[in-house]
Protein backbone atom coordinates (compact mmCIF):
# COMPACT_ATOMS: atom_id res chain seq x y z
CA UNK A 1 0.00 0.00 0.00
CA UNK A 2 1.40 3.61 -0.87
CA UNK A 3 1.89 6.28 1.57
CA UNK A 4 -0.51 8.80 -0.28
CA UNK A 5 -3.02 6.02 -0.67
CA UNK A 6 -3.01 5.39 3.31
CA UNK A 7 -3.47 9.17 3.71
CA UNK A 8 -6.47 8.41 1.45
CA UNK A 9 -7.64 6.42 3.75
CA UNK A 10 -7.02 8.27 6.89
CA UNK A 11 -8.61 11.13 5.78
CA UNK A 12 -11.74 8.88 4.74
CA UNK A 13 -11.68 7.84 8.36
CA UNK A 14 -11.36 11.26 9.88
CA UNK A 15 -14.30 12.19 8.14
CA UNK A 16 -16.53 9.03 9.89
CA UNK A 17 -15.18 10.43 13.04
CA UNK A 18 -16.17 13.68 12.46
CA UNK A 19 -20.15 12.20 11.57
CA UNK A 20 -19.34 10.82 15.06
CA UNK A 21 -18.51 13.59 16.95
CA UNK A 22 -15.42 11.86 18.28
CA UNK A 23 -12.27 14.39 18.49
CA UNK A 24 -8.60 13.87 17.55
CA UNK A 25 -5.35 16.15 18.05
CA UNK A 26 -4.10 16.76 15.06
CA UNK A 27 -1.17 14.02 15.64
CA UNK A 28 -3.72 11.20 16.27
CA UNK A 29 -5.05 11.85 12.80
CA UNK A 30 -1.73 11.79 11.03
CA UNK A 31 -0.79 8.79 12.81
CA UNK A 32 -3.49 6.93 12.69
CA UNK A 33 -2.54 3.09 12.08
CA UNK A 34 -4.14 2.09 8.58
CA UNK A 35 -3.91 -1.79 7.83
CA UNK A 36 -4.64 -4.07 4.86
CA UNK A 37 -3.01 -7.29 6.34
CA UNK A 38 -1.08 -7.15 3.16
CA UNK A 39 -4.03 -7.62 0.95
CA UNK A 40 -3.65 -4.39 -0.66
CA UNK A 41 -7.27 -4.26 -0.60
CA UNK A 42 -7.75 -1.44 1.41
CA UNK A 43 -11.58 -0.47 1.25
CA UNK A 44 -12.84 -4.49 1.49
CA UNK A 45 -9.98 -5.63 4.43
CA UNK A 46 -8.30 -3.55 6.86
CA UNK A 47 -8.65 -1.13 9.60
CA UNK A 48 -8.31 2.39 10.70
CA UNK A 49 -7.22 2.50 14.52
CA UNK A 50 -5.94 4.92 16.93
CA UNK A 51 -4.57 3.43 20.32
CA UNK A 52 -4.76 6.12 23.24
CA UNK A 53 -3.17 4.13 25.38
CA UNK A 54 -1.47 1.00 25.93
CA UNK A 55 0.12 -0.07 28.98
CA UNK A 56 1.22 -3.98 30.65
CA UNK A 57 -2.40 -3.68 32.24
CA UNK A 58 -4.80 -2.25 29.77
CA UNK A 59 -5.74 -0.80 26.60
CA UNK A 60 -7.87 1.85 24.77
CA UNK A 61 -8.15 2.37 21.11
CA UNK A 62 -11.03 3.55 18.66
CA UNK A 63 -11.49 1.29 15.74
CA UNK A 64 -12.64 3.10 12.42
CA UNK A 65 -14.25 1.04 9.13
CA UNK A 66 -15.14 2.34 6.50
CA UNK A 67 -18.20 1.37 4.37
CA UNK A 68 -18.59 -2.17 3.99
CA UNK A 69 -14.71 -3.15 5.13
CA UNK A 70 -14.02 -6.12 6.98
CA UNK A 71 -11.38 -7.27 9.47
CA UNK A 72 -10.61 -10.84 9.12
CA UNK A 73 -10.97 -13.54 11.29
CA UNK A 74 -8.11 -14.23 14.42
CA UNK A 75 -7.87 -14.76 17.97
CA UNK A 76 -6.49 -13.36 21.02
CA UNK A 77 -3.75 -16.80 22.34
CA UNK A 78 -2.40 -17.26 25.75
CA UNK A 79 1.09 -14.94 25.87
CA UNK A 80 1.53 -15.74 29.68
CA UNK A 81 0.85 -16.26 33.05
CA UNK A 82 0.23 -12.85 33.46
CA UNK A 83 -1.66 -12.11 30.21
CA UNK A 84 -3.67 -15.06 29.54
CA UNK A 85 -4.49 -13.67 25.62
CA UNK A 86 -6.24 -10.04 25.05
CA UNK A 87 -9.99 -10.17 26.14
CA UNK A 88 -11.81 -6.86 24.44
CA UNK A 89 -14.88 -5.04 24.74
CA UNK A 90 -16.23 -3.69 21.45
CA UNK A 91 -18.63 -0.87 22.25
CA UNK A 92 -20.08 0.50 18.72
CA UNK A 93 -20.06 4.09 19.12
CA UNK A 94 -21.21 5.59 15.46
CA UNK A 95 -22.58 3.45 12.51
CA UNK A 96 -23.17 -0.31 12.69
CA UNK A 97 -20.68 -3.32 13.51
CA UNK A 98 -21.63 -6.67 12.56
CA UNK A 99 -18.94 -8.85 15.04
CA UNK A 100 -18.80 -12.67 13.93
CA UNK A 101 -17.30 -14.86 16.99
CA UNK A 102 -17.86 -18.28 17.44
CA UNK A 103 -21.20 -20.01 18.47
CA UNK A 104 -24.49 -20.62 17.03
CA UNK A 105 -23.90 -19.67 13.79
CA UNK A 106 -26.84 -17.05 12.30
CA UNK A 107 -28.79 -18.88 10.09
CA UNK A 108 -29.00 -15.78 7.40
CA UNK A 109 -25.60 -13.92 8.21
CA UNK A 110 -25.88 -10.30 7.33
CA UNK A 111 -22.40 -9.59 6.50
CA UNK A 112 -21.56 -9.78 2.77
CA UNK A 113 -17.70 -10.32 2.28
CA UNK A 114 -15.42 -10.86 -1.00
CA UNK A 115 -15.12 -14.64 -2.32
CA UNK A 116 -12.05 -14.95 -2.16
CA UNK A 117 -12.19 -14.06 1.74
CA UNK A 118 -14.86 -16.42 2.76
CA UNK A 119 -13.39 -19.63 2.95
CA UNK A 120 -11.25 -18.61 6.32
CA UNK A 121 -14.19 -17.43 7.59
CA UNK A 122 -15.22 -19.97 10.46
CA UNK A 123 -17.24 -18.16 12.85
CA UNK A 124 -21.07 -17.51 12.40
CA UNK A 125 -22.10 -16.32 15.65
CA UNK A 126 -23.82 -12.51 14.99
CA UNK A 127 -23.90 -10.02 17.11
CA UNK A 128 -25.43 -6.82 15.14
CA UNK A 129 -23.80 -3.56 17.53
CA UNK A 130 -25.39 -0.06 17.35
CA UNK A 131 -24.51 2.71 18.61
CA UNK A 132 -24.43 1.90 22.61
CA UNK A 133 -24.68 -1.43 21.78
CA UNK A 134 -21.30 -3.56 23.26
CA UNK A 135 -19.96 -6.99 23.41
CA UNK A 136 -16.82 -8.84 24.80
CA UNK A 137 -15.01 -10.98 23.50
CA UNK A 138 -12.92 -13.95 25.67
CA UNK A 139 -9.27 -14.59 24.88
CA UNK A 140 -8.30 -17.65 22.61
CA UNK A 141 -12.39 -16.85 20.35
CA UNK A 142 -12.49 -16.40 17.09
CA UNK A 143 -13.74 -13.65 15.68
CA UNK A 144 -14.18 -11.08 12.94
CA UNK A 145 -16.28 -7.93 12.09
CA UNK A 146 -17.42 -6.28 9.25
CA UNK A 147 -18.82 -2.10 9.24
CA UNK A 148 -22.40 -1.18 7.41
CA UNK A 149 -22.89 0.85 4.80
CA UNK A 150 -22.05 3.88 6.29
CA UNK A 151 -18.77 2.33 8.07
CA UNK A 152 -18.36 2.32 11.94
CA UNK A 153 -16.75 3.65 15.29
CA UNK A 154 -16.24 1.19 17.64
CA UNK A 155 -14.07 1.92 20.88
CA UNK A 156 -12.31 -1.09 21.90
CA UNK A 157 -11.59 -1.48 26.11
CA UNK A 158 -9.45 -4.42 26.81
CA UNK A 159 -6.08 -6.07 28.26
CA UNK A 160 -2.90 -4.97 26.64
CA UNK A 161 -2.95 -4.98 23.12
CA UNK A 162 0.26 -7.15 21.56
CA UNK A 163 -1.31 -7.09 17.71
CA UNK A 164 1.54 -8.97 16.28
CA UNK A 165 0.59 -11.94 18.73
CA UNK A 166 -2.82 -12.30 16.86
CA UNK A 167 -3.62 -15.60 14.95
CA UNK A 168 -5.54 -15.40 11.83
CA UNK A 169 -7.51 -17.93 10.22
CA UNK A 170 -6.48 -16.70 6.65
CA UNK A 171 -2.59 -17.84 6.17
CA UNK A 172 -1.99 -15.07 4.30
CA UNK A 173 -2.84 -12.04 6.46
CA UNK A 174 0.35 -10.04 7.44
CA UNK A 175 -0.78 -8.23 11.08
CA UNK A 176 1.78 -5.17 10.05
CA UNK A 177 -0.24 -1.60 10.22
CA UNK A 178 0.91 -0.16 6.36
CA UNK A 179 1.52 2.43 7.80
CA UNK A 180 2.15 4.28 10.86
CA UNK B 1 -29.97 12.68 48.69
CA UNK B 2 -32.95 11.68 47.13
CA UNK B 3 -34.13 9.03 44.66
CA UNK B 4 -36.06 12.20 42.95
CA UNK B 5 -32.75 13.95 43.07
CA UNK B 6 -30.78 11.72 41.58
CA UNK B 7 -33.06 11.39 39.00
CA UNK B 8 -32.74 14.77 37.87
CA UNK B 9 -29.29 14.67 38.42
CA UNK B 10 -29.02 11.79 35.64
CA UNK B 11 -31.35 14.11 33.31
CA UNK B 12 -28.72 16.94 33.84
CA UNK B 13 -26.09 14.50 32.88
CA UNK B 14 -28.04 12.55 29.95
CA UNK B 15 -28.04 16.16 28.50
CA UNK B 16 -24.50 16.72 28.46
CA UNK B 17 -24.06 13.37 27.05
CA UNK B 18 -26.23 14.35 24.04
CA UNK B 19 -24.63 17.87 23.33
CA UNK B 20 -21.37 15.03 23.31
CA UNK B 21 -23.03 12.62 21.04
CA UNK B 22 -22.32 10.07 23.22
CA UNK B 23 -25.15 7.30 22.94
CA UNK B 24 -25.83 5.16 26.45
CA UNK B 25 -28.41 2.76 26.22
CA UNK B 26 -32.09 3.35 28.14
CA UNK B 27 -30.69 0.89 31.00
CA UNK B 28 -27.65 2.49 31.30
CA UNK B 29 -29.30 5.79 31.75
CA UNK B 30 -31.40 4.99 33.93
CA UNK B 31 -28.36 3.28 36.19
CA UNK B 32 -26.22 5.45 35.64
CA UNK B 33 -24.00 6.22 39.17
CA UNK B 34 -24.52 9.33 40.75
CA UNK B 35 -22.60 9.59 43.38
CA UNK B 36 -22.18 12.95 46.09
CA UNK B 37 -19.78 11.31 48.50
CA UNK B 38 -22.13 11.97 51.05
CA UNK B 39 -22.21 15.76 51.44
CA UNK B 40 -25.70 15.92 49.48
CA UNK B 41 -24.08 18.91 47.50
CA UNK B 42 -23.96 17.30 44.15
CA UNK B 43 -24.34 20.12 42.28
CA UNK B 44 -21.02 21.34 43.60
CA UNK B 45 -19.53 17.77 44.48
CA UNK B 46 -19.55 14.39 43.16
CA UNK B 47 -19.89 12.62 39.78
CA UNK B 48 -22.11 10.68 37.59
CA UNK B 49 -20.94 7.81 35.51
CA UNK B 50 -21.41 4.29 33.76
CA UNK B 51 -19.09 1.83 33.62
CA UNK B 52 -19.45 0.32 30.40
CA UNK B 53 -17.00 -2.77 31.68
CA UNK B 54 -15.20 -3.72 34.81
CA UNK B 55 -13.27 -6.94 34.96
CA UNK B 56 -10.62 -8.71 37.04
CA UNK B 57 -8.11 -7.06 33.95
CA UNK B 58 -9.63 -3.58 32.92
CA UNK B 59 -12.33 -1.45 33.22
CA UNK B 60 -13.77 1.28 30.88
CA UNK B 61 -16.18 4.10 32.14
CA UNK B 62 -17.68 7.51 30.74
CA UNK B 63 -17.68 10.46 33.61
CA UNK B 64 -20.16 12.96 33.31
CA UNK B 65 -19.42 16.38 35.25
CA UNK B 66 -22.00 18.92 35.93
CA UNK B 67 -20.80 22.76 35.12
CA UNK B 68 -18.57 23.42 38.36
CA UNK B 69 -18.85 20.01 39.83
CA UNK B 70 -15.83 18.48 41.42
CA UNK B 71 -14.94 15.32 42.16
CA UNK B 72 -12.59 15.71 46.05
CA UNK B 73 -8.79 14.78 45.74
CA UNK B 74 -8.19 10.69 46.44
CA UNK B 75 -5.78 7.87 45.24
CA UNK B 76 -5.75 4.13 43.92
CA UNK B 77 -3.61 2.05 46.55
CA UNK B 78 -1.51 -0.59 46.69
CA UNK B 79 -4.40 -3.40 46.62
CA UNK B 80 -2.63 -7.02 45.42
CA UNK B 81 0.66 -8.63 44.36
CA UNK B 82 -1.70 -8.39 41.14
CA UNK B 83 -2.83 -4.88 41.49
CA UNK B 84 -0.56 -2.64 42.24
CA UNK B 85 -3.67 0.26 42.76
CA UNK B 86 -5.65 1.61 40.02
CA UNK B 87 -3.96 3.18 37.12
CA UNK B 88 -6.16 5.06 34.77
CA UNK B 89 -6.24 7.23 31.73
CA UNK B 90 -8.59 10.55 31.39
CA UNK B 91 -9.44 11.09 28.13
CA UNK B 92 -11.68 14.73 27.81
CA UNK B 93 -14.78 13.95 25.03
CA UNK B 94 -16.16 16.79 25.24
CA UNK B 95 -16.11 20.26 27.45
CA UNK B 96 -13.62 21.12 29.68
CA UNK B 97 -11.84 19.02 32.52
CA UNK B 98 -9.57 20.74 34.82
CA UNK B 99 -7.74 17.62 36.59
CA UNK B 100 -4.84 18.12 39.63
CA UNK B 101 -2.41 15.64 39.97
CA UNK B 102 0.28 15.71 42.73
CA UNK B 103 3.49 17.44 41.01
CA UNK B 104 4.37 21.07 40.75
CA UNK B 105 1.96 23.13 41.69
CA UNK B 106 0.05 25.95 39.50
CA UNK B 107 0.89 29.73 40.28
CA UNK B 108 -2.94 30.51 39.40
CA UNK B 109 -5.12 27.50 39.62
CA UNK B 110 -8.14 27.85 37.48
CA UNK B 111 -10.49 25.81 39.47
CA UNK B 112 -13.01 27.38 41.75
CA UNK B 113 -13.87 25.13 44.77
CA UNK B 114 -16.21 26.11 47.78
CA UNK B 115 -14.10 26.91 51.05
CA UNK B 116 -15.25 24.32 52.75
CA UNK B 117 -13.50 21.54 50.87
CA UNK B 118 -10.70 23.53 49.76
CA UNK B 119 -8.33 22.26 53.03
CA UNK B 120 -8.42 18.65 51.61
CA UNK B 121 -7.09 19.67 48.27
CA UNK B 122 -3.05 19.12 48.44
CA UNK B 123 -2.50 18.34 44.65
CA UNK B 124 -1.91 21.63 42.40
CA UNK B 125 0.18 20.29 39.53
CA UNK B 126 -3.26 21.52 37.00
CA UNK B 127 -3.88 19.81 33.85
CA UNK B 128 -6.19 21.55 31.47
CA UNK B 129 -8.25 18.59 29.11
CA UNK B 130 -9.62 19.82 26.33
CA UNK B 131 -11.94 17.24 23.33
CA UNK B 132 -9.04 14.97 22.30
CA UNK B 133 -6.54 15.96 25.51
CA UNK B 134 -6.02 12.77 27.43
CA UNK B 135 -3.62 11.95 30.95
CA UNK B 136 -2.65 9.14 32.34
CA UNK B 137 -2.51 8.64 36.34
CA UNK B 138 -0.32 6.29 37.85
CA UNK B 139 -1.31 4.28 41.11
CA UNK B 140 -1.40 6.33 44.64
CA UNK B 141 -0.52 9.57 43.07
CA UNK B 142 -3.16 11.95 44.77
CA UNK B 143 -5.50 13.43 42.59
CA UNK B 144 -9.36 15.39 41.89
CA UNK B 145 -11.03 17.18 39.07
CA UNK B 146 -13.32 20.09 38.40
CA UNK B 147 -15.73 20.71 35.17
CA UNK B 148 -15.55 23.56 32.92
CA UNK B 149 -18.74 26.22 32.97
CA UNK B 150 -20.59 23.91 30.56
CA UNK B 151 -19.59 20.61 32.32
CA UNK B 152 -17.53 18.13 30.74
CA UNK B 153 -17.20 14.56 30.04
CA UNK B 154 -14.40 11.91 30.19
CA UNK B 155 -13.62 8.23 29.06
CA UNK B 156 -11.55 6.77 31.63
CA UNK B 157 -9.38 3.48 30.80
CA UNK B 158 -8.00 1.86 33.20
CA UNK B 159 -7.25 -1.03 35.18
CA UNK B 160 -9.72 -3.00 37.58
CA UNK B 161 -11.70 -0.66 38.94
CA UNK B 162 -12.19 -1.20 43.07
CA UNK B 163 -13.79 2.35 44.00
CA UNK B 164 -14.63 1.41 47.89
CA UNK B 165 -10.73 0.86 48.01
CA UNK B 166 -10.04 4.66 47.31
CA UNK B 167 -8.56 6.73 50.13
CA UNK B 168 -10.19 10.39 50.06
CA UNK B 169 -7.59 13.47 51.76
CA UNK B 170 -11.29 14.26 53.19
CA UNK B 171 -12.15 12.13 55.91
CA UNK B 172 -15.71 13.08 55.70
CA UNK B 173 -16.20 11.43 51.96
CA UNK B 174 -17.99 8.32 51.43
CA UNK B 175 -17.18 6.58 48.22
CA UNK B 176 -20.19 5.15 47.84
CA UNK B 177 -22.61 5.53 44.84
CA UNK B 178 -25.53 7.68 46.44
CA UNK B 179 -28.33 5.84 43.82
CA UNK B 180 -27.20 2.73 41.23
Amino acid sequence: MKKEDAQTIREKACQILKNAHIVLTEEEQKNMEVTDCGFDDIENLGLQAVTYINTDRYCAKEIILLPGQFFPEHRHPFISKNNKGKQETFRCRWGKILLYVEGKPAPGPKARVPDKYRPYLTAWKEVDLRPGDQYTIAPDVKHWFQAGEKGGVVSEFSSTSIDEKDVFTDPRVKRIPTME
